[in-house]
């Protein structure tokens, strides 16, 4: 789908820091990372975007696996009746299933449900499954794709009627096995956006209004978008005995005691590449983190009519070398112009763009340009894979430092509510404020200002010792922000 | 989910040749390999299923990326009118589309299929995608979940609802770049298939019956399963310019005509798995093709009371060793005799047991045993490294030869109507056999016998020179088979 004579090359065409969520539908669709089609709310992964996938679930499954959980796969449709069988659970997701109803022409005689989530199919199992303390941990997890049907204006990635995810469904003997899964799954999440997406996030606990129906306490990473809204990411829930008193799982302990189980849930989302995409993006398109970039290296051959065969040879001995270790592409396509090419490729977010000339060509030199700087580096063609190596590590480790100093710089605290209502209004972020741990007032905020609470961060500031909004003396410091 | 004191531990009790129908639900139940739901036609896919299917895809994926195919991923729901637009590719799936006709409380306004194939929703975006020569060849491929509600008798991975696969999908400006695409994809399924699940097949040609709809030719690799029923596994299509036409999909030539396409599409499904357990499985339960295996090697250890501390040594050591470079577990369970373990491994079917007893630990050996023949080896402990090596190739090379002798023994030639009669009804199998070529005689055998053609295989052997059913001058030999 290269760009065509009769077709315009249009970049993007307003500044993210002036029109974020235009800059954002632009970034994805003009980079040609996704698409949409006639499915409402739904949209197209195209290669750069699945690959990124591809990247983060082989990065996660791998380090799911060597802790013990196991990978299975249950059907996608659920039965109604095991639906409303937790029904504190299900209430959330009632107005946003998907039913099936008719197979061919013939009517179902129950509604299938598009699993939104699989709890209820998955712990219908678990209750067979599970007989005795020697059953357990049982720690299965699934990759799929699953369908919430939201009414709210829908955004790629953000929020679509379908995703992909991970969803993970442990059971443990003990409550403290359960409690100890927390910090390994989270642990995990934090080091894969690290290490893969670049992307830093806030951990920590839910607020109770906040928590998952059905779970005792729900865990996330939070994101802060350049538009300053907040951004749920990665989360965690420990349900405690509630599922399994729910689908009686139960086991028989070593002493010959029925007990039931303690659960966890977790997932990590496509959601995750739309923030990947926010995050790291600027006015020329996407700026992928070199390892989940599809194309790592993009070689652009610049010719001049004098050293049209030296620089063929330069690009494509510089080809060979680099394709052994990296995604590269070389863009050898005529009737295109270098600055034409070089505008495509940055468009596409690829990290690192080598140049070759006719001078550099005699000199033994290539051009490594980095796509998040646009810094030129000259080096020996024969250093070319070393340096590229670097260049890429240190494309990575900016990116997540740049992300990293925007998600400190946009989160704030507040002492008093009126400091917290003008940071909120003129600022945005997050702003970590005490809070008396009643509902009641993170009611009343959410009323007065439609901010939330993101959640509770495992590290606290110090703050005042009085509720933000009350005044009375507080139980902890909170995340407040206005959230997508 | 290991056996427990108060549940009885069964292996398969029919033996494969006598009842393979009911042998090929307890192997894969029994083994909990998969297991059912509430979810009718439907089932889940433990641990062991669905590591096999991600290392079939693994393999299959790389290849295709080696030569250039990509990935991406279009939604899961279609709406009604796009699939009105292809009426004879989809004519065959009307009574089988799952339809979402609600969200919630809410009635759609249009219905949703669940994708049943994404021929419609892809090559509507790929109308819009291709302008012109230089946006060809564009070979994308998904790995998705369909959904077919099918009313035949489901039987686990052959005919269920939803299952997986990949759906390749790929536009050429010429019809020979098109047609040399499928010796490319059928060569990779055929690697996959011996080089992974273990499998034979044979590839030919679709009838002008049996082609897929939409397509110009249909292209299998068939194969038999034990009780002598064909099942068709992997296929490409050749579609022409049939879906060019219908939607659209057009490009600018070199000379600035519009000219119409040439596609190909083509699939692997889960629907192997279920090939790769009929046929390497025995009495005793599943034998799994070492590289497919969940777990490789299997170490048990034979306690005696008078050396409990060195075989707890040995083993540890042995699994140290070991799981560098294979998927080991160290069935170290208490209360269960090394009988019952090794039952329940072979259930399951581990290549290879380690047994290592008082004896053994005493001298230094370990005791490899192979799952598909029971064969002993005795070894150093020291070179339990290398001698796992040479045993799972072994395994593997030996299913494999096993399987292509079942299957050659299965293909019988016939040279007239009443010896193919004769060896349909007393051998079952597959009957090479000389074909005019004329749709009547296929309709009149099929009627017949039941017998379809499976495929026109591309090794033809020499038969005789007139159809099997009109006497006519024959025109090629065709493979006829009671087929799943």
């Amino acid at each position: 789908m290269g760009k065509e004579d009769g077709r315009d090359q249009k970049g993007v065409t307003v500044k993210k820091s002036e029109n974020f969520s235009e800059w954002y539908i632009q970034a994805l669709t003009k980079s040609e990372f996704i698409d949409y089609t006639d499915v409402s709310g739904c949209f197209v992964f195209m290669p750069a975007a699945y690959a990124a996938w591809q990247a983060v679930t082989e990065a996660v499954d791998s380090r799911f696996k060597a802790d013990g959980i196991e990978d299975v796969y249950f059907p996608l449709l659920i039965p109604e009746k095991l639906l409303l069988k937790e029904k504190e659970h299900f209430e959330g997701f009632v107005p946003e299933v998907a039913w099936v109803t008719q197979s061919g022409s013939t009517k179902l005689e129950e509604r299938l449900a598009i699993r939104p989530t699989s709890e209820v199919l998955m712990y219908k199992s678990y209750s067979r499954w599970i007989r005795s303390w020697r059953d357990l941990p049982l720690r299965f997890n699934q990759w799929n794709n699953v369908v919430r049907w939201e009414f709210k204006h829908p955004t790629p990635f953000i929020r679509t009627r379908e995703f992909l995810w991970n969803e993970g469904h442990s059971v443990f003997a003990t409550e403290k096995e359960a409690e100890a899964e927390r910090d390994v799954i989270l642990k995990i999440y934090q080091d894969v956006l690290r290490d893969y997406l670049a992307l830093p996030g806030i951990a920590g606990t839910k607020s109770r209004k906040e928590t998952f129906p059905g779970a005792v306490n729900s865990y996330s990473i939070e994101h802060v978008m350049p538009d300053g809204w907040a951004l749920q990411g990665p989360d965690f829930h420990s349900d405690g005995q509630n599922f399994a008193k729910a689908f009686e799982i139960k086991f028989l302990d070593k002493d010959g005691n029925s007990q039931y189980a303690f659960q966890n849930t977790y997932a990590i989302t496509t959601r995750e590449l739309g923030v990947m995409v926010a995050v790291h993006g600027d006015d020329k398109g996407l700026i992928l983190p070199p390892k989940l970039a599809y194309i790592q290296v993009v070689i652009v051959p610049i010719y001049r009519k004098e050293a049209v065969e030296a620089v063929r040879k330069a690009v494509e001995e510089a080809y060979r070398l680099l394709k052994r270790n990296y995604r590269v592409r070389l863009d050898d396509r005529e009737g295109y112009s270098p600055g034409f090419k070089f505008s495509e490729w940055e468009l596409r977010g690829v990290p690192i763009r080598i140049e070759i000339g006719p001078r550099d060509a005699g000199n033994g030199k290539v051009i490594i340009v980095r796509r998040d700087t646009g810094e030129k580096r000259e080096t020996n063609a024969a250093d070319a894979d070393k340096a590229v190596a670097e260049t890429l590590e240190l494309i990575h480790n900016e990116l997540y430092k740049r992300a990293e100093t925007m998600l400190k710089s946009s989160v704030h605290a507040a002492d008093g509510y009126d400091a917290f209502k003008k940071i909120l209004f003129e600022k945005g972020g997050i702003i970590h404020a005490p809070w008396c741990g009643d509902q009641a007032c993170e009611d009343k905020i959410k009323e007065e200002t439609g901010a939330k609470i993101t959640n509770i961060p495992f590290e606290q500031e110090k703050n005042a010792a009085k509720c933000i909004y009350c005044g009375k003396e507080a139980k902890e410091a909170a995340n407040f922000a206005k959230s997508y």
